[in-house]
């Protein structure tokens, strides 16, 4: 069937790819010049303007938006107006749920369908397929999904699951409608707080393996320094890259984040190329506050998002006054370095 | 090659029937002769006691134990004194690293070899291979390793790390030397560390999307229950069944533990077969107590172990600890239910 | 000077106990008219509803809201009316401090002054004094500055703090105009924070006294429980009550709190009246959601949050997924109790 | 009575003045001759060596170490030579537990007690006493009363505990034989614990309010920095010395630790003489293996020694593990600064 994309970056363009090579013929536009260039020279038909773009399309009209959160607002302003009842816009990028509800709204008293579609799969989903999180009505969904079956990797992505007895749905097939306007982009966002988690607990063990030599080092013995009472049991060299690497085969913590690790690992056994600033897009905290409102306890993704703002210096004068606490009541000094 | 087992529970069964299959000759033995019988009945060689295996095995003699924890040391102490010297034990099992080190030193005293191997894999490790973190000497290693190579996943169990450029080494198969006695075990503790990690950020991530609903609820308006301020931001039922089997596919937290809930959903969406009481068998602990000794902030693994202890009611006296303290500085009676 | 009061709860009346022994006059009134002839009886005048409170004070009136956040919003709605230009309205009670913000907003479009003012004491606080955390301008605050140092502890609430040189400030009487509106409930919202962190490392630490004796049991030897490794380091039956008594003098643990606990434990060693049901009235998920927002680590406060969720029992699901799927990879059955 | 006091830092020192003002006969050493003569001069006895302490006491001796805990058992080792059978020594310091088991058992073997006490009280325990936590017989605790009595604050360290009946025990009194050889030194160090938590939990709410302010700055808009959806309810300049100033009188968080935040704060209200390393001793690190041996959850003193470990650089290779795998599966650059 047909699309309009706007936004082609990586993910965009290669939706578009993933579409094409299906069959769909899709309609596309990008502020950047080349970026349309590009896909026109691998099938698509590229547009000069949002306004071309819906022009280009035939009614009842579906326009994917594949946009960084920042800019969604203003593009859906531009594409309400020209659009028709009935048309669909499917919101693929990161947007907050509560922002989804908002829009699915506005769109409404103009009968024009809203889908939030989280979708995820990084830069391999060009050749594994992306798997999606919808959020909308029944109707505009079940319009779509020639789409979503094409972007989706489909059943061979996995195994089937062994006690599934269902026969109906389209989950094993990658994709989902997980409920009405908002629960696409919930579920996603979700889908990255525990994506932090499972990142953190990989790294944490990997740095707890790295310093598995800490009794070799001769310890300063000072009432400032823990002491480590059986150095012995810290002799390890261990080699950290190659523990990656054997833990991607027939171990339990098998799974594409260890895989990619061994891979960054591969490349630098100390990742020089990295300072540790690790940031967070937004995704992780609106889990936390989820969890919070919920009453649900979520201790190991709130560590993790935690983690990151320890990484990115938040935590200075918290730790500041921890020091001078300590000064104060027992007149220890800071240890320098 | 040849190689006694002693312990025949699912690991080691299934460790004797890879490495059968593969044309090794095992000897076998455990407590149970039904367990003899039936990998006699595959073609191993069963034993009547451990005395009766070591007089069957050719020296230099190979013996892997598979075994509770709990009675490797016993176990060990009526082996060694079978043993020759250049003959080698491996401890397959989830013994402590600390317990490793000492029963090397004390087997050497006798010029017999200790390895420790970890070994993960689970249920599923028959068909897949199992992944194994080896620690002792480099020469028995070596000797042994037509024996690892057989019970591992191979270089078939994964996808080549695209920016490996090492040609040596025996990661890419699944096994690995990770250093001198203790290492294979402390790597596979952390391993274990890990797992609980990656677990418990799936698991709450999955009870978030379960608890999308608190907004249709009547909540109780007292000064004693927090108010949710936004109710219609959680009006979701998802079908959580669903999510995880949506995830498996194409989304950066497909995992074989996503696998594995996926499963278990699938027979009861509401894990009804379950209280919710999670056992931990040490790895975990121990993986902490690592940490805390290198000074390695894992907050994420520690908080999932902190979990389970929670799941176990090891958290009774302190809460009501809590609610003492609320009742006498604010008059604050406790809620039930 | 005079002052109204609407909601005459233990808070409310002992701040009226407070300002009438000091020689103001206050107006009171109370849904209850019980409340209402109780504080009579001690030199308050009594009012029949808001508007007579209103009318029974000289303009422009000072009216302090003491209610539960619940009812706020709709007693406010009906003072408005009632008031006229250059009122004040304080709001003493937990309001969100974004409300706030809203709250003062309105007013200020009819010239109505608007003061958030946390404030802090518990049930000691007749005796002790109130500490007052104050948002809102300049003028409306000054001119409430004798309200505020009597119901404040004053200078002798505690020691002079050594290094401080700044003289002026109200402070060290303990009351302070943290900032424009809403900074009063900011501040006194973290400090509920706070209080949750301190209140639950007391716990804890208690918590782990009180089992110290662990090493005393029989432990289950099986694969589900993790071994102790040194039973005869947990020999210990500390008497917990005798411990928080001991703690209350000297050491640098002392504070309120350990008070608290330490009369909670005189009544009930084992803290029979409460079942660990530990409720949480909101500041503590509002500090949370402001750490998550300003990207400021907190993990201690955060961990107290979630602790108090445990005891709740949102983690029965996330718990029934992790034995899932620990059942799923290595068959274990859950040990029950 | 008598007492030998080893070693005359900060604590011996003050130990032996507050002995000494109470009537008690000090014969002190230490390796700093200036300690002993500044001791001689306010009235104790000085010795020149371990056994001219030994020497100048009357037998049954009473000997306290108060020396840093690494040299313990070095010092113990040349003393237990020099005493005799029924003497008595006091480790006063922050042994750890475990090792007053193995002491206490050693100098069993030759009549000689060992008692293990807690001390705590920092640099204002002279004037406010320390607070005693002990462990050992009864009947050298029971001889040593007159000394423990001088050192503790006594009764009038605090109000009496409302709720308490008992009026045996010398808790109120500010010491307290917690149990059996180790008990002082565990109970210490959970208070310690409890201590970091505490400490965490002030400086974390601190730092909340410290950065109130974050809706004030330009933020960066892209796909990296998370981005605050309400800048406007962050626009608050606090004055965080003002708020632990007023935090000391009447609230809830009243207590010793915000006592000394606030005069750190008095002299630098941005903590500039301190970068935010905080060391740790030990008893945190104990305290948490503790709980982990126990089963018993502890997570916010739990988090408050991870948040030491991130403060000390711990987590670096964790980090950049985790900007690794962002950058593997998003192709996300680190942002820098």
């Amino acid at each position: 069937m047909q699309l309009g994309m706007i936004g082609l970056g990586r993910m965009g363009a290669n939706l578009v790819r993933r579409l094409t090579r299906d069959g769909h013929r899709c309609v596309v536009y990008d502020v950047s010049d080349s970026a349309v260039k590009e896909l026109e020279g691998e099938g698509a038909l590229g547009a000069v303007s949002v306004a071309d773009l819906v022009a280009k399309l035939d009614k009842p009209r579906a326009v994917w938006l594949m946009l960084p959160a920042g800019v969604v607002q203003s593009t859906l302003h531009e594409l309400i107006a020209l659009l028709d009842p009935d048309d669909v816009v499917i919101d693929g990028g990161n947007s907050y749920y509560r922002d989804d509800i908002a829009r699915a709204k506005q769109l409404a008293t103009r009968n024009i369908h809203y889908l939030d579609c989280g979708t995820s799969g990084g830069v391999w989903g060009l050749e594994r397929g992306y798997c999606l999180m919808i959020g909308g009505a029944r109707e505009p969904v079940q319009r779509l999904d020639p789409i979503f079956r094409s972007i989706a990797p489909g059943r061979g992505g996995a195994e089937p699951t062994p006690s599934r007895t269902r026969t109906d749905g389209t989950a094993p097939e990658g994709y989902l409608r997980c409920g009405p306007n908002g629960a696409g982009h919930f579920v996603k966002m979700v889908h990255n707080g525990v994506e932090y988690g499972m990142m953190a607990a990989i790294a944490e063990g990997l740095s707890i393996i790295r310093h598995a030599n800490v009794g070799e080092a001769d310890r300063t013995v000072d009432a400032e320094t823990a002491p480590l009472r059986d150095p012995q049991a810290y002799q390890y060299d261990i080699d950290v890259a190659e523990v990656a690497e054997v833990w991607r085969r027939g171990s339990v913590v098998g799974s594409w984040l260890v895989d990619l690790v061994a891979d960054a690992l591969a490349r630098s056994p100390e990742l020089a190329d990295f300072t540790g600033r690790v940031s967070d897009s937004g995704e992780g905290r609106w889990t936390v506050l989820a969890a919070v409102d919920e009453g649900v306890p979520a201790p190991v993704i709130t560590a993790a998002l935690i983690e990151r703002f320890q990484s990115q210096g938040g935590g200075e004068f918290a730790d500041k006054a921890l020091s001078a606490m300590r000064s104060e009541f027992g007149g220890h000094a800071e240890r320098k370095g």
